[in-house]
């Protein structure tokens, strides 16, 4: 009967216990316990010899006491870095851990193992370095305390959404990575060759495999509203590949969209109060949690952050979650809001309707004015992409579509959603009038002629998310391999 | 207070409900309602008309009731395919669902109005078609019952993956998709290139945008790996690629795999007892599933599938739900019991020690003989990439590793796993006897220089899981829009 599942057992599994579950659901005072992680480092003491043992697990260090260290220390070579399997006694303490592994090298039973080693050039050293500086060491810069919390919370984050969009009625889908359209029509895709030649081809390269030219996606949502218009409101979280040459701290060549599409919405003020209540949920959710999860905001909280970064942190979160709902202006209201009061009415500067309104602007916005998230809505036609909705507020004059962008203080632009065009012969002059080949999207146009519904969604980068969340400069260092022009280490 | 998160609303969202939500959360008898979907059945009945309307939120149709049909259908021009707004009253049912929608004509505040037409031609009729066939509509293929039901059975059981993981302190990751390495070396990867060359290199275009030959990744193992050693459990469900020309019901050129890598572990055995646990916790929450989450084993039992189906489905579900741990044996003992009993010790189609065992094999062993999972350890060698640690049976004479494929009736391999090499030394050896290129993948093996400790993993192409839960001959069914040799149409 040991295949059946054992929901009795202490730990749920079959493995050996994590640090964080011996201290969470800590075994009998006395017992001799195995632990196993990586020193964190080491305190020679006059009476004892102290070690903190980290698995990653948690952000709590397991806290080993070594009895005669004067004897066992030398004689141990004990460094930073090492993985080691520690037997001991398992008993309470007055440290920061309620508990701790005693190590007496006159118990017989009482062993400390080193598994592996390190060379005595180990980078990762208990003094602070730069964030900039771990990014050189692709393998290495995980053992960290702060960038392991990081991978723990974006873990947690996930969870959240999935939770989310389940008690929302949403199917989560994996619409394809490989696609032979165009999405944005912004001619940043990477294609894609099969190094695979079938035989008796005589097409060109890339043509081999797919039997045409394919490429990554850059935003899954067309495919994604096609599924939506089967189960009524759908998302995702999937991969997606920009070409950007731009170096900045809040792009990357691949990353992870959050994007989610519903049927039979009609008004685009629901698009934003359901992102809201989104980004609200998790926002919640990460302050409110306690340390059961790994990777909740007190992990992250209590990982190798200052006390500035801490308070960072948490006031982004109350700032998500003031008691007022996020103010939502217009495309004009906002070019009029910084005309007048960011350049303060001076010509310099000034924005025209139709201008592009910058991170800079947004920042301001949100930051300065509001202090608060803000939704910028009904953004110009010419500059948006051809398949959003024509906007409550069009006119010839100024032509607008029904779409927003939310923006947060420090890091502008965060999600960017739309109404989308449900009407085929529209959405089909919109295709001619962007100029686009109509060929290569016949069959999302087609949607619009078999039982078309109004629908809309929105697409969030979620490594921005976590970066603002988890208050990281940069999202090269919210996802484990970053990926940039130039840079493909491994 | 509108942007607060109302959790006492009858509804989570502030979107309009789902036919599901209408159904489960039911609206005050007699009250004016509307519903939207499309229409999946017209009958003119006596005294009534009788559609039912789908919104792809769950298998239930609504029901509509209405009255003076011979008035009122003719006139309403209604089609199977067409998206409907239906406003009535909402009323006890004696039907299939505990209640229905009537429409009055004679009633002011009713109405019905189409909102998205279908040509004469719309394909998705009621009569059933193959799934072949279906494979030919990308675009309206999920509007289907069976289909939708096998998207929304996919997302709940990504669900139960995620809980039963976080309830098992694993962190989720995101290795990344765009890699320098070969993982499997199997040369089956494809190439990734950017169409935005940069003004200044004389470089080759594949190497334009990442300084090197970029590709997509065929397995993230080893960058999960290199997480793992950080957090001690790490898992991940992401797109991998792989080239293979052969086109079967069991592959595809994109697809999810699931992969768990675990610290600590140092048998075998460890990872075959965590694998059976954690297909039976999902295939458990498969069969215990109520109604209140989309996508669960009811949802699916009572989509469009056939009696017979469904029996074999839940004759699935019980095969891996059985009383007895799963067998596991060797590949040596596999060899011995096909040989013996498979082909009755007859010498034509004898397997020698070393040879393949062939899906027909596993189909048998997991079918016929055992009619149960099994998994089949310690394979040899020369079979299995380099990463593999040797196994306790290892000779000269019969040189093994410590792995294991899970075979599932009726299919074969579903996952396959092992323990990880982690002395330097030994997997330096390995990769120079396989001849592989050392220094592409000296990031990974540094690993093993900086505190190396045992670990071990699985990896399961999740659209195989999927089909085989769900009954589905075909992986190309259980995933949106499949991508194999010379087919990616949108």
């Amino acid at each position: 009967m040991r295949g059946i599942i054992r929901q009795s057992s202490r730990y749920l599994s079959t493995l050996k216990p994590t640090i964080k579950e011996l201290l969470s659901n800590p075994p009998q005072v006395e017992s001799l316990i195995t632990a196993s992680g990586h020193i964190k480092s080491i305190r020679h003491g006059k009476t004892a010899g102290f070690i903190d043992v980290s698995d990653g697990s948690s952000h709590s260090n397991l806290a080993v006491v070594i009895k005669k260290p004067d004897e066992v220390l030398p004689k141990l070579q004990l460094k930073l870095g090492q993985s080691v399997n520690i037997k001991g006694s398992w008993i309470e303490s007055k440290g920061t851990q309620p508990y701790e592994l005693v190590y007496n090298i006159d118990d017989q039973s009482h062993d400390i193992a080193i598994i592996g080693d390190v060379p005595e050039t180990y980078p990762i050293q208990k003094k602070n370095t730069t964030m900039q500086n771990l990014r050189q060491l692709p393998t290495l810069r995980h053992r960290t305390s702060t960038l392991a919390s990081i991978l723990r919370f974006r873990s947690f984050l996930e969870s959240k959404f999935m939770e989310f969009f389940n008690g929302r009625q949403f199917i989560k889908v994996s619409p394809p990575i490989v696609t032979s359209s165009d999405c944005e029509g912004a001619g940043e895709q990477f294609r894609i060759e099969s190094l695979t030649k079938l035989n008796d081809s005589q097409k060109e390269p890339e043509d081999f495999f797919f039997g045409k030219s394919a490429f990554l996606t850059v935003s899954t949502q067309l495919h994604l509203e096609v599924l939506t218009l089967s189960l009524n409101r759908a998302w995702t979280l999937t991969p997606c590949f920009r070409a950007e040459v731009s170096n900045t701290n809040r792009h990357l060549s691949e990353f992870w969209m959050l994007e989610a599409e519903m049927c039979y919405i009609t008004e685009l003020n629901q698009l934003t109060r359901f992102t809201e209540e989104m980004i609200r949920y998790v926002t919640q959710a990460v302050k409110d949690s306690n340390d059961d999860s790994p990777g909740n905001g007190i992990d992250l909280i209590n990982s190798r952050f200052s006390r500035e970064e801490a308070e960072k942190m948490k006031q982004r979160w109350d700032s998500i979650l003031t008691e007022k709902e996020w103010p939502s202006i217009t495309y004009t209201e906002a070019i009029e809001i910084i005309n007048r009061v960011m350049n303060k009415g001076r010509s310099k500067n000034r924005l025209t309707w139709g201008d592009s309104i910058q991170t800079p602007h947004e920042k301001w916005l949100a930051g300065e004015y509001y202090k608060s998230p803000v939704f910028i809505t009904d953004y110009p036609k010419a500059e948006k992409p051809f398949y959003m909705l024509t906007s409550n507020s069009y006119s010839e004059d100024k032509p607008t579509v029904a779409c927003f962008d939310l923006i947060l203080p420090e890091i502008g632009e965060l999600i960017g959603g739309s109404l989308r065009e449900h009407n085929y012969q529209k959405l089909l002059e919109d295709i001619e009038e962007k100029d686009m080949n109509k060929d290569e999207i016949e069959w999302y146009l087609s949607t619009r002629q078999n039982g078309t519904v109004p629908h809309g969604g929105f697409g969030m980068g979620f490594e921005r998310l976590v970066a603002y969340l988890s208050s990281m400069d940069n999202v090269k260092d919210v996802i484990p391999f970053p990926r940039v022009s130039q840079s493909c280490s491994c």
